[in-house]
């Protein structure tokens, strides 16, 4: 998607050859900085850090970063030991193993010489594979805006809540809860965009408004308290959110405070759909509530919190006395009878194991 | 109750025989600040720009405004241009057009000459009446707090969740939500308190927090966004929210989200109590939902944010990219059909019509 007019991507190979770029999102909105990569420890510490975030990116970044391990020492120990050290950054999504787990599985029949070059070219191959996702997901997703865009009729915008930042930031590009929205956008059709700030970590507020703002879509950052409201008042007429991990069964883990919007959704008959991109579905779990586990985050993220003072410079600051204590669970699980569709890149699925399998018989 | 082992209440004749001062709670919790209120401008301007809050102490603020704009012009036509223009400053709460309404019935009747004294009088009778209801409420929710622990035994704590800050900073003193906690607190139960910080002013982060920390009661400050995953997980036992209106047939109007947390409360079996005054029991209103006229704040509440800096200093940061809209709703109506129980100063009432006007049969 375009920053400032021009196309980027959130994650490409360096120019020197020897590392890997991405966009440093712990900058954004206040600036936009571009972070170089150029070592294991360096792509472990961006997604730890949470330079990049979004189930996606991580598993692309998680690629990059074999291939950054694999430069340096390319025996089968150094493969294996990297991997782990890439999938301990974050326990939840599991887009993350998912890229190590199949990285692994290609390279380690190959030549310990070969395996750099290898591993580089299917890092890549795995950024435009979930370019190519995120298109069939923009392209069924659009089909249910379109027919709420039809059903409310004269021009009447279609307003569409989402939860935390499932964008094109939260990928290579385009973006999985966003892929319709801009594809809609894009198409003509009058969409307009309830942005959940998202806190702690606040990635609707920074992020998803930061990148609407850029490719010009009508958005408005709300508190994440505000959603219930609006819906009780028909002011939203769909939910899209992206996910971490998918269940086999549709149970949809996902940022906090996800569950209360499909609760809100349920009680005011508004369609909420995840938007799954099929490497984040866990064939293997059929609880989420009960398997899935979830990462605690620092208290930190939620008693302060970053910001632009006046002069323009990011300055953080503390929001709760001294001597609270605060938890983050930084995840949680919608279940499936909540879940009106789940949107895949082979078109919407039912939330359920039979609508999943449906989609992938190969499963 | 205590701040730094000094009982305090929110609000307070001066000791200058002229003026009301009242706890800046804008300042909480980076700094313990009392202001003086010496004429109606100030008292509006307190309640409008939140000095105080929470509909108990704004009804008891309106009162001493009503005292101080009779010092300067006792008339009729002064006495309702001073009712109108306290309950111009924030269109929910209803204790604020109770408290105005009967001042005005009951200074009216009375000599102009007269009027100031009575006012004072009768400003400082609506304080001591609200501690007296808010000890009604602590003992009826003590009941179920103490029936809970009875259930988990041995010891265990009893974990509650509260949104918004209905503590004794909301009050005059003991608060609405927080009695039966610091009832069962100060009785020897085990207790331990959720803080939904509530964003977009933080009132739960800020003044909730900053209340238990000082009276040493057990709390962890939470985003709003994690209160349903914690109870899918069982570790919420029980739900006590305030109110700024409840209907007559038991909706409850609060804080925006808490229809949120309401919504998950019933979804994982979890009791869920509003705390009802009875002057916040609007017995004109009917449909919550329909009916009650919700507050829109100023955008900037949600673009910015005030917090400590590292030096001590309190600054405000901006979230969101410069060019985004915010909405900012303030209150939701939480639906009787939701809501346990309506914990009020005569008991627990059901919410609905029957219950309430079982234990206020005079309305």
């Amino acid at each position: 998607m375009k920053v400032a007019g021009k196309p980027h991507r959130t994650i490409w190979p360096g120019a020197d050859g020897d590392s890997v770029e991405i966009i440093d999102q712990t900058r954004l909105p206040h600036e936009f900085a571009v972070a170089r990569i150029g070592s294991l420890d360096a792509a472990a510490h961006a997604i730890r850090a949470m330079l990049v975030r979004g189930a996606p990116l991580i598993g692309a970044t998680a690629a990059f970063g074999l291939w950054l391990a694999l430069r340096d020492d390319p025996g089968d120990d150094a493969l294996r030991r990297a991997g782990s050290t890439l999938i301990a950054t974050r326990p939840t999504a599991v887009n993350l193993r998912w890229a190590v787990e199949r990285m692994t599985a290609w390279l380690l029949p190959l030549a310990p010489a070969d395996r750099a070059r290898a591993a580089l070219a299917r890092a890549a191959q795995i950024c435009d594979e979930d370019v190519e996702i995120n298109r069939g997901i923009a392209e069924a997703g659009l089909r249910i805006v379109r027919a709420i865009a039809a059903r409310k009729g004269a021009g009447a915008p279609v307003n569409i809540l989402t939860h935390c930042n499932a964008g094109w930031l939260a990928t290579v590009d385009i973006g999985t809860a966003t892929g319709p929205i801009y594809a809609a956008h894009d198409g003509g059709l009058r969409v307009h965009v309830w942005v959940d700030e998202t806190r702690p970590r606040n990635q609707g507020a920074s992020l998803t408004a930061w990148e609407l703002l850029n490719h010009g879509v009508p958005h408005t950052v709300i508190a994440d308290n505000a959603g219930g409201h609006l819906m009780q008042h028909g002011e939203v007429d769909m939910v899209i959110v992206g996910t971490d991990r998918t269940t086999a069964t549709g149970d949809v883990c996902n940022k906090i405070g996800t569950y209360l919007k499909a609760l809100a959704a349920r009680d005011n008959g508004v369609p909420f759909y995840a938007a799954v991109p099929s490497p984040s579905i866990d064939w293997a779990v059929r609880d989420g509530v009960r398997e899935i586990p979830i990462e605690n985050r620092s208290a930190r993220e939620v008693t302060h919190i970053a910001g632009r003072l006046p002069g323009g410079d990011v300055a953080v600051v503390a929001l709760t006395p001294e001597g609270s204590a605060a938890a983050n669970p930084a995840f949680d699980v919608t279940p499936a009878r909540l879940v009106t569709g789940l949107i895949t890149e082979r078109g919407v699925a039912e939330a359920s194991e039979a609508g999943l399998r449906r989609l992938f018989p190969e499963h």
